[in-house]
């Protein structure tokens, strides 16, 4: 029955392509396929599990990898999610890549030159923290480069994705959705926090005053970026339960429709002696 | 008490610089430090919140990085390893590299090319499974090189690896000593277990049956290699508990003995108004 109920949470929170979602607050604070707190918790439990073994044929078998990237606005959630879903994969074969301001050296690059050193290998998992849709997001929002520059990227970003989901690299989209109001919490809990204090950086406020052209810039990413090849899901992201629960039922499901299968042995088992 | 008997292991198990070690059965089946599985299944579960907690603030820190080092004969135990003790890391910060059979392009390089590209940067751990060790092991027990291409090695790897403790990045490295009959048990599991028969490579029996060669070039490495900067430990490895105890323990003084500070902030929280 948690089966029937969760089959339905790819269809519920999948971007149709083409389709403009609206980044407001009451879909930031959504559940949608569940209610209960404590029932995701457990279905999260499981969902990790079933992870690890996923990841496991997947190494095995070797024909396919998978690319999960991660966007949010600041204190959006992708350190948690990381820290509580993606844990779930053996640190051996699943790698997590941060994507900051680019280098001198990248900037020499294309955009995509230094995301596609990042991309997973076959058998692998590899995790996007921040992504090439910086290049349509900050990058759009503080004209860090011409319209018709940025512009441009979202036809090219669809099509290295449909590449490496030709060349059996899946790829999934993940936008943490938190409210404005949400982020204004997480941030004053940093500022209370002598152990996340650190972490916090003036510039997050300022970005928050660009709260609506990151919203807008957010929507059309996804409007134009949600591929029938490469799907962007948006996770309400106000309920970091929700959230754990969400991204980790979404990638069992997006493993579960891989055609893996257990390698052919090298060796006939009854043959071998070891002496 | 059990912190008092825990200080100890690391001096246990550390090969003193210069001294040869037996790699005997007797070692392999041994627990120096504690003899009660059900404990060390215990301090195993208390070291890897502990490895999570330090590896959080190492990244906060920002100024140390930690490089470890496995090495094992064929199933002997370096990926249970990863899986029950490297596992406890954070996925964001931390990178596991595989060393295979070297690629023709890396064949091109000296053999420290492709080591040095995956040095962990400041700030995040870095495994090895499998490392530059190969070179003066595979390597000199099938000829692969001449005698005095590899003999030289080991003053080149003590000069490299100096060079990073020099850089702030720590090197501790791991010998998983399992005995000959537990790595027949081992290999004769994976001929039983159709999730593990793919792993069955017939050139393990080949390894296998070199085995005193194998042996003395540990013997050697580990006498030559093991340094006031960059210690090997040499782990019994027949009893997986103790194994992987071992190893978050030791993991855990490592990293406890940096001087790891929270970096001030760049802000004054009271003043700081969020709105």
């Amino acid at each position: 029955m948690a089966r029937k109920q969760d089959k339905s949470l790819r269809e519920l929170l999948r971007v149709a392509p083409g389709r403009r979602v609206a980044l407001d607050d009451e879909l930031a604070d959504s559940t949608p396929g569940i209610e209960e707190r404590d029932v995701a918790t457990a279905l999260l439990e499981l969902a990790r599990q079933q992870l690890r073994e996923l990841q496991y044929k997947l190494y095995a078998d070797g024909r396919f990898g998978l690319l999960v990237v991660l966007q949010a606005m600041d204190a959006g959630g992708k350190d948690g999610t990381i820290r509580h879903v993606i844990s779930a994969f053996n640190p051996q074969g699943c790698h997590v890549t941060g994507f900051k301001a680019p280098s001198a050296e990248e900037l020499e690059h294309d955009f995509l030159w230094r995301i596609h050193q990042a991309a997973p290998r076959r058998g692998e998992v590899g995790v996007f923290n921040r992504s090439h849709y910086e290049d349509v997001l900050v990058v759009r929002v503080d004209n860090l480069v011409p319209r018709p520059v940025w512009s441009a990227r979202y036809a090219q970003i669809n099509d290295f994705e449909r590449m490496l989901v030709a060349n059996d690299i899946r790829v999934v989209k993940f936008m943490l959705h938190v409210s404005r109001k949400e982020q204004r919490k997480r941030l004053q809990e940093r500022l209370k926090d002598p152990r996340k204090l650190w972490k916090f950086d003036p510039a997050d406020l300022q970005k928050r005053k660009q709260w609506n052209a990151y919203r807008a810039a957010y929507e059309d990413a996804l409007a134009k970026c949600s591929t029938r090849h490469a799907p962007w899901y948006v996770i309400p992201g106000d309920r970091k339960w929700y959230r754990n629960y969400a991204v980790a039922r979404i990638l069992v499901e997006t493993l579960e429709d891989l055609p893996l299968r257990w390698p052919s042995a090298e060796v006939d088992p009854k043959k071998i002696v070891i002496r």
